[in-house]
């Protein structure tokens, strides 16, 4: 089959062979993949994240010298079931599934295995028991944002929201828009939202943000402020740079809690002391709860958040290089589904 | 009155005028005051403590050029009502009040305030609503132990505990012999404790740890696992020097809550990855309720918690810069009492 291979920072469009689906596993035609952005930080910081990973003894086995096969937000056709897959899942059924494969050998985390591909490629295989069927015949490019939709309704899930709790998101990326979405969806309101680009602005205010910024016109915190008042703040810091959480740490209204639901891979600085005096409370999250997955694939089924706006391209897999370029723009692009059979 | 003037970054015994109760305030005899870890670095890095206060937006007026006469940990007995002091207390009395003073030109942080004086004193104003009675004929020097004693039940009470947490203290400072004290009032466990002195160990056993490590010679972190098992741990952080916030969110268990209890006023380096990959909360605290204040007295006053053992020496004013030396000295003392009438 054709697959789009990550080898030595590189992505090139080869023929691989076809998986072969194991014990309890289900091989799927792939209709749709998002790209996502750890898979463009992955590209350059693959040993990073793989050494983070070990230090936080995730059960993750990744070798960042051999092939890696990218792709963890799809939606799949079935093809066919391996041995011993007790799903009820039958050829022609689209599914979804979160980006793991538990086998013998151990937990593979689709997307980042050297053992299995993830959606940047014609074929997959996935754990029969790990697939949800897609309802309502959802089209396959919106079941493909179940799982970066997912990261949002945990990120706000984590943030134990209470009656009258205002929120503010730093960074309106497809982290960032999917929070909006979750805080929509709760009710949370009102919702100030802040990032660079005009795009992302759209987007942010047509999943729901009722106040808009740019930073480099305004502060996001004085903006909050004026929004919401003096309460202390639920903040998603969704940008994953280096001083973000400072940033939001010195401008954080007192007794405000900061949800870090953007990835930083380097290391970064704070200054304790700003949280102290301020009883700051910073929750650091991380992908979803299988309940939270299969609620998502439920919104996006039922209607409750439309995610049509955030879908800016889609493409081949030849095109998945271009693409990873244009998503290091921020005004370009949201959300690119690669379509594996284009 | 004589008083321990801090100037230049030194400690000074010398006469100051005394006192004189404004509108609505007592004037007291100091009985005793507690010398607290935030002296000994207010005494060298007071510039740095107020910028980050004026940083945090803390509503903070000292002038690191005046004289500071510190103290925040007192008990008093009242020599004097000033006019409009309503409250009940009467000449004689014995009184604690937590260490802020309102006045119509602001509120002043007793023990940090160029206006007025704090425990190092012969002498103090109090706000006549702040007091709070001695109950029981609780002794002078456990009295003035509610401050600290405080500090601890408040980094507890931010710490959500649930039914079947655990805890790892580490450090066992004033702060962290104070987290353990509460925590056991809690009836939490079990709780692990981690420093390098063996005094505060002992005393960490005595307030009610279960089990003390010298990290020296083991991991605290593979001391908790050994004891509480693989669920998530609530840590606190007594130590507040840099770099411990990275060492504990490094091994931390999964989901575990970090509390920030010790004050580390420099930059620090964390790396946000390994947050985020375990789920971790960090939660900052500061200081106490009012409520939390008068409860800790209760609790002392009807020996829920007895600070005797804490208690590693009483001195004169003349003895304070001494005991400033001596208190950098872990194995030494824990917490050394000011009797500013001797």
């Amino acid at each position: 089959m054709r697959a789009v291979v990550m080898r030595n920072k590189t992505l090139i469009t080869e023929t691989v062979p076809d998986p072969v689906p194991g014990d309890g596993e289900v091989l799927v035609k792939t209709l749709a993949c998002g790209i996502c952005g750890s898979d463009l930080h992955a590209l350059r910081h693959l040993d990073a994240l793989v050494d983070a990973a070990k230090e936080s003894e995730v059960p993750f086995m990744l070798d960042p010298a051999r092939d890696v096969i990218m792709g963890h937000e799809f939606c799949c056709e079935v093809l066919d079931l391996g041995p011993n897959a007790s799903c009820t899942a039958r050829p022609g059924d689209r599914v979804v599934s979160m980006p793991l494969l538990f086998r013998g050998s151990g937990m593979q985390g689709i997307g980042y295995s050297n053992e299995v591909p993830g959606g940047y490629a014609e074929r997959m295989v996935l754990s029969g028991a790990m697939l949800l069927p897609v309802p309502n015949g959802l089209p396959a490019d919106h079941a493909a944002m179940t799982e970066p939709m997912a990261v949002g309704l945990h990120a706000v899930n984590k943030a134990r929201l209470e009656t009258h709790d205002a929120a503010l998101v730093i960074g309106c990326g497809p982290v960032g828009l999917a929070v909006i979405a979750a805080l929509k969806l709760k009710k949370v309101g009102p919702i100030v939202a802040a990032d660079y680009s005009p795009l992302r602005r759209t987007l942010a205010q047509t999943m729901g943000a009722d106040v808009v910024v740019d930073p480099a016109k305004r502060s996001p915190f004085e903006a909050y402020r004026e929004t919401a008042g003096l309460r202390p703040a639920v903040i998603f810091e969704c940008v994953g740079v280096p001083g973000m959480i400072h940033e939001t740490m010195r401008n954080a209204p007192h007794s405000s809690r900061i949800v870090v639901a953007g990835v930083c891979m380097e290391n970064d600085s704070i200054k304790p002391i700003l949280g102290i005096n301020k009883e700051l409370n910073v929750q650091f999250v991380f992908g979803y709860s299988p309940e939270e997955f299969a609620v998502t694939l439920q919104h996006l089924a039922e209607g409750a958040i439309d995610v049509s706006p955030l879908i800016t391209g889609r493409i081949s897999m030849e095109e998945v290089p271009a693409a990873f370029e244009a998503l290091a723009k921020p005004d370009e692009h949201a959300k690119i589904i690669v379509e594996p059979w284009r």
